[in-house]
């Protein structure tokens, strides 16, 4: 075997020891959330049939899926005049399986497959990574988590009420207190493109209307225009884009602006329920934000729509969502409705450094390093370790005998906050020296003070 | 979009609900005592450059590494020559990355690439799946999870005694009492070697002799000479195969064995060192069983080698590992030298399942659901619920109005333990009625009560 100097995939990444801390603390602040509101996790393997994903994402995301090549001779049946035909002539000759791109679609195949065993309304959540051959750029990686949670079987508005509930406990347990959770309903943009005289164009209207915060009402009433909107219809539209109220206001702005479309009335309808819903739970509007033109892809949102942005940082929307009619439709299962949202990690993680939220110390670090002199306290020192670990310590022995000054560097770099010194003094008298690394004081005790001293400090 | 029959790929699996709630058991169980005994957390990218990958894991194994079609145009370089060259001329062409195999080269990648960053000696943990295009068959996955733990930079005998501790620990955790941890050390095995008169052959010794479980002496005695080992030799071994006694007779009998091998007896005071620390860490040696023909491949380990076996089941072997001198070598980094092992969390799975360890109850269940008779009750019902959340206790309110009937079905299902039923008694009163669905018994209560119940029972 050659000597080879190693490196990673691009866009790809390792997370080490401290990185994992904090990731952890992410994934099982949400996995917390999510269980405590009931829902319940699913895991779907990496690998789905190419037949499964292609078609689902667009063109677009059937470039960006990731094949995986046949095994055995996965040239069997590919021959020269494929060769020619390219690609596309190659392709499923040379590959059936992907791997999974999101987790919708493995969760929409998970209910078709076991429809007669789960129970309905499902409610589920997936935390696993999905992998795109996307360019990589900064906050965009090839593999990464996505975390889920979804309920299907009901039209109930309790659950457009459950997913602020989980975005807000997510958020205050994470200490992000400056973000907006963005809300609208699908109805409300029907409903729009109805009254000012452009019915069923919804689509070219949110495409266009998306790009607000990027390039300005200026830019967006050209595009508009580009695109066959009248200016009369543009010029309709102007007391809404520039809707600057609380939400209150612009529900009973809209409520007579869409007097007009029974679709639009539906929408505001089910925006203010879900309001009345937070009343009655008993929790306040704090954070939402009713944002008549967030549109968020829209081509598969049917009610309600959601996107959460943390202000006065660079990426800031971690998480989005909505409700959809036919989630299942493509394989086969019609009329299950449902309402799902997802949290981007990555993007969370990169605020919460970028904000600086993160504990200083690493929240997986070991509690304690048992530091000695010579095999008699090496002796000893495993005694201690037993009692520590017994009561539910994280602890070492370091494991070789040397100085103490290297033994101390070890817990120093492993960020491990207590030493605890076993020299003759403490061997005879059967304690132990406690040092607190960071303060540098350092008592004799007996061992049963020192662990409840490091009990409490966990 | 045409509507298809969705299916999964062969060897892979979806884990619902229930079977999530029991891995989660068996994980974190495992993660619980890795940071328990100082591991730290990594994890490695699903995908490695197939560099990485190739020619660590034998022919068979490059066989079963999954390849990963390059994307884009991944026909640009192969021509009609490379066709007929066949599978081995084009697959460098077609593809660049391959799914993780094992965790053990993508450490060994890791250590190598932050070896400047990394405090030694490094306590790694990594829970992560693996796959393998293996024939799938009972017991055996093409993707599955591994769990390892692995000490590099000190060939301390301390860290094989943890492994031991974490062994035991693991399995009083989960309820395996019925178990043996099986030990050996390959200096014995090379001193076996030696002192039968055939230096040097302990590799072919311990492919015959690892096969004693399922063949038998006589088989494993034809099989050794077929390989051309002397009757002499192999009337030697006959006492060591025929050993049955405790460890400490069997250390007493093979000291005098292998007296004129200096590795032998190396091995044997290793050996003798491991039960020592065991013992001064207040630790007995029950489950710890020294296996002399204990071979486990082989061509890797130096020291210790490990498996773990569950007595009385189908499938018994779920852990093993050992001590191995060069780990990051093939990545240009020499004289590392660790010791690690592996859970095979899948083998622990079926293992719990067949013994009828798991609780019979969902863990990760909701533990209350609040059951309503109309609009009313519906509104008090979403107060009851925030307060329950806001005590901790994993709640839900059924979505839909609907009959009583339904809704108790529903936490049947679910696996739910209690229901709150809010009839207009309770509302009147402000209170609620807690029934227990195993006794059917049902209480009416203020809600602080039945928060405290509900708590306790958690």
């Amino acid at each position: 075997m050659s000597i080879q100097k190693p490196s990673l995939p691009k866009g790809t990444r390792d997370f080490g020891p401290s990185q994992m801390a904090k990731r952890n603390f992410i994934l099982d602040t949400i996995k917390d959330t999510f269980k405590l509101f009931g829902f319940q996790q699913l895991e779907t393997p990496s690998m789905e049939n190419l037949s499964t994903l292609t078609g689902k994402y667009g063109d677009e995301g059937d470039q960006l899926l990731y094949k995986i090549l046949n095994s055995g001779d996965f040239l069997k049946n590919v021959k020269e005049e494929h060769l020619q035909e390219g690609v596309s002539a190659v392709l499923p000759l040379l590959a059936e399986k992907g791997l999974r791109y999101d987790l919708t679609v493995p969760f929409a195949r998970y209910v078709v497959m076991n429809r007669n065993d789960i129970t309905f309304p499902f409610k589920r959540f997936q935390i696993q990574p999905v992998w795109r051959a996307d360019r990589p750029q900064k906050g965009r990686y090839r593999e990464f988590y996505q975390c889920d949670a979804d309920v299907v079987g009901t039209d109930s508005l309790i659950c457009e009420l459950e997913i602020i509930l989980m975005i807000k406990r997510v958020f205050a347990k994470l200490g992000l207190t400056d973000y907006s959770i963005k809300l609208n309903n699908r109805k409300i943009l029907t409903g729009l493109s109805e009254v000012i005289g452009e019915s069923g164009r919804e689509g070219e209207l949110c495409v266009a209307i998306d790009k607000l915060d990027k390039i300005g009402w200026e830019k967006v009433q050209e595009e508009l225009s580009q695109r066959g909107f009248s200016s009369a219809s543009i010029e309709k539209l102007s007391p809404i884009i520039q809707l600057n109220q609380n939400n209150l206001s612009k529900l009973e702005f809209l409520k007579s602006f869409l007097a007009s479309s029974e679709t639009g009335l539906k929408g505001i309808a089910e925006l203010e329920e879900v309001f009345g819903l937070l009343e009655t739970y008993g929790e306040n509007q704090s954070n939402i934000d009713f944002d008549v033109v967030l549109a968020r892809g829209l081509s598969y949102y049917t009610g309600a729509i959601f996107e959460v942005k943390v202000n006065n940082v660079s990426i800031g929307s971690v998480s989005g969502g909505g409700r959809y009619d036919n989630l299942t439709g493509v394989f086969g299962l019609e009329g299950v409705s449902g309402v799902g949202f997802s949290f981007g990690v990555d993007r969370l993680y990169d605020v919460m450094e970028e904000l600086g939220l993160f504990p200083e110390s690493n929240m997986d670090r070991t509690k304690v390093l048992i530091s000695y002199f010579d095999e008699k306290g090496y002796a000893y020192g495993l005694m201690v370790l037993s009692k520590l670990r017994g009561a539910g310590i994280s602890s070492e022995l370091y494991p070789d005998q040397t100085k103490m000054k290297k033994q101390i560097t070890y817990a120093d770099k492993k960020d491990i906050p207590f030493v605890l010194v076993l020299g003759d003094n403490e061997i005879s008298e059967r304690k132990v020296s406690l040092k607190d690394l960071k303060t540098g004081i350092q008592e004799l005790m007996d061992l049963s003070t020192a662990v409840e001293k490091l009990k409490q400090s966990l």
